[in-house]
């Protein structure tokens, strides 16, 4: 896949992508920018989430109607030494619904070993927790 | 940092992110989805563009005013086998304007090495290449 990013001036880049939603990238004024845009840090956190939302929501597709909610949070920790990669990930994954947790946690494994190219593709550790209803599952 | 990735419903997600623009991401109708959003791939390479470009504009800040454009192309190869990680990420940085070569591959090296979040987090061999004034240099 390629995608092509124009700059805007001062620290603005533009990116033009294959799915037709251009994403505005800034930084904030600590480092030039205004801070009109989407950071890359958090949009890479993000990416995350959507590869991982997506997998899981594809193969638990027989039970989406029984899922009233489902909330993902991503919190990446990073090391001390510049550039300061990202080291170890956690991806909570709080869902609401009748449905067993057994049936997600198949979900959030098949979709990590075998589907997300995002989770694939980060050097950094990505572990996986479930909050079902309320309880850590 | 921490982001969350609230459920739209089919495989449509939005990440509440800490700059504040949310990021709507989704699938093609192929995987479920309805194409109404930014792929998880998509943004993944689009981070590492703005990563590397915010970095290279920082550092080149005493010679912004000379340069006319900046354009990064990001060409990302995957593996054959699923979930198919990154493998290999070509960056071109095609520049516009009247600085030296030396000068940009200063920035885009100092930034890969010292400063770019993204690039240092990814497991995939990142390359980089500079066309300055339509020369590859």
């Amino acid at each position: 896949m390629q995608i092509t990013a124009n700059w805007n001036g001062k620290r603005s880049f533009t990116a033009e992508v294959p799915s037709g939603f251009p994403i505005k990238m800034d930084t904030n004024e600590q480092y030039g920018g205004e801070g009109k845009g989407n950071t890359p840090l958090e949009m890479l956190l993000s990416a995350l989430a959507g590869c991982i939302g997506i997998d899981v929501t594809m193969i638990l597709k027989p039970y989406l109607d029984q899922i009233t909610n489902i909330r993902i949070e991503v919190n990446g920790k990073r090391g001390e030494e510049p550039p300061k990669p990202l080291t170890d990930i956690e991806v909570v994954f709080i869902v609401d619904g009748n449905i067993e947790a057994k049936k997600v946690w198949r979900a959030i494994h098949l979709g990590k070993e075998k589907y997300c190219v995002v989770s694939a593709s980060l050097a950094a550790d990505v572990t996986f927790k479930l909050i079902l209803n309320g309880q850590v599952s």
